[in-house]
């Protein structure tokens, strides 16, 4: 476990004082900079340097027509992160982050050769199992299965930080997954299904009432098996790259890596290893609110606000990506702004 | 007048339903893109070439104790604009937009000589006079004066789309500037002073009902001097550089270039601009909701949405530029994503 730098914190909120501004008038720029401070060890940051993995798999319940995709998309929007021409490559791009995809259970083959000349985004084959059971009449995976793909995140957290990367950023890809994470949330919240089930991807409200239902069958069929543990509602009602993206954020805590969590699914994943070990808590920044039904009340439950709210439901570490540039320019604010004795600019009339 | 181009906000809006992504995932992102597409002229617009212009005057209304600071800040301030100091100066640089500073009416004197080694902002030297009349207790300047100030602003509209800029951001500084712009959001909405009058750039709460009773008094001063249409008002209440911005602002939209608004005195000199000529409306975005009192209730009057809730309160264009990488991200998206047909990805499920 890993302690915050409270001395660094306390540097980083004197010079906020001294910067040429009335006092609080850069808001939310000014809290993040006293938080990075705190978790990178400096009362004056340099700049992030950010590296997104996004963890695919595939999903059992999707055979219960919960989204409004069919499973393949999957692996084809696997093969459009290679090929660069999905969102989350345009986002890195722009974010000035590097971009990693790790398959821990992709179900469907896919259907072009793999290729990346440019070699932009690295990939990684290291699927767990062909997708996850069906959780609504089955464990969607056993617990050494659970178990596998939440040390592959923990390893790509491991990795990161290796390569000198000082924020890390968990995306996912996997149809059907906004179920999953619905029925984690209401498993380890106690909330309802029907106030944390949305509409993923844009199924219609008959298919969300539906999708409600799956939710309920599978808690009720877990809670029969014996869920009692974050661990074992993960591998009962979760999914392969969302137990990945638990590790990852729990490794990355351990290791005092800040955390920049995407939306609906990350989050759920973040619960789960805050309730597992709650000290993960203090490395994890909320970057937006999604558009998806459930997102809002699992930030509130990790007592985390998110510093975006764009309506945006689309997952692949999207949200996450999108607020890199805020955050470099807090950092920037804070480390190349004059003090009032540098400027020579008066203070508040006394 | 300049007219929005429909034909491109069609075709950017059909080009969002066939990139690879849920439709209407990307939120606020793909309203922006086909926002700017009617304004830019084309389906797919390029990157933003945008311009920042800090408009800087003085205001006779500061020696009535309304603001925090001493009025001398506002010369102090412009000195650390061309020095690089400035939260406005890190925020250019890290948004890639061009920076300048017209001073139309500072009443101090520069103590230190001008120098920017770099060029890295442009300074332009044409106050209309040296800070306005004391709002309270007379007219802020004459209606020849406005006019002036309100073409320097136009002028620098005009240069800027000269030089090939097609996002136009102007900011302001000038101690007790919250004070003109909040009697004028009251005279043009009706509203009451105590509803509008915030903490500027940090007063307490009794000096802030002092502050209330000044614009009060000014009201209605000016309601007697005869004081009926949006010029009238801007040149009995305003201040020179509000004059300017909302020359700035009505010379960019009869030109065709838009406009991102930043606060609370930025988007008070839009609703000048817009109740003159209405028109003026299409062509501005809001960029943020400052923690000035009345800034939600000016952006509700101008039927604008923030896209960000920073709890800014700095003025010097600083929300705006903040919120460039935003913009430019929302158009690299809209121009680089693949399509579904490019990526071999299926659609929905029929």
């Amino acid at each position: 476990m890993h302690f915050l730098d409270l001395a660094s914190a306390d540097a980083a909120r004197a010079r906020q004082q001294q910067l040429t501004k009335p006092p609080g008038s850069l808001g939310k720029l000014e809290d993040l900079a006293i938080w990075f401070a705190a978790r990178l060890g400096s009362g004056t940051p340099g700049r992030l340097k950010p590296a997104i993995v996004i963890f695919a798999a595939d999903h059992g319940v999707a055979s219960e027509g919960v989204s409004a995709y069919p499973a393949e998309v999957t692996s084809q929007m696997v093969l459009n992160f290679l090929a660069g021409g999905a969102a989350i490559n345009v986002l890195a791009r722009e974010g000035q982050a590097t971009l990693a995809v790790v398959d821990v259970g992709v179900a469907t083959d896919y259907l072009q050769p793999v290729i990346d000349p440019g070699a932009t985004t690295r990939f990684f084959r290291m699927p767990v199992r062909a997708g996850t059971g069906n959780l609504r009449r089955e464990a969607a995976m056993s617990r050494d299965e659970c178990r596998k793909a939440w040390h592959i995140g923990a390893a790509a957290a491991r990795q990161g930080q290796e390569r000198g990367k000082n924020l890390l950023i968990g995306g996912e890809m996997g149809i059907a997954n906004t179920t999953a994470a619905a029925a984690l949330i209401c498993a380890l919240t106690g909330a309802d299904p029907a106030e944390i089930v949305g509409l993923g991807t844009g199924i219609d409200a008959v298919a969300r009432e539906h999708k409600v239902s799956v939710v309920r069958d599978a808690l009720a069929r877990a809670r029969e098996a014996g869920a009692q543990n974050p661990m074992d509602w993960l591998a009962e009602v979760g999914g392969l790259e969302i137990a990945a993206l638990a590790g990852f954020y729990s490794e990355a805590a351990a290791l005092g890596v800040p955390v920049l969590l995407d939306g609906f699914i990350s989050t759920a994943a973040a619960l789960v290893a805050v309730r597992h070990d709650s000290s993960v808590g203090d490395w994890l920044l909320a970057s937006h609110a999604s558009q998806e039904l459930g997102h809002r009340h699992c930030l509130s439950e990790l007592g985390l606000s998110p510093l975006l709210d764009f309506n945006l439901r689309l997952g692949e570490a999207s949200g996450a990506a999108l607020v890199l540039p805020l955050l470099q320019t807090a950092l920037a604010l804070h480390r190349d702004m004059a003090t009032f004795a540098e400027a020579g600019v008066a203070g508040p009339a006394a």
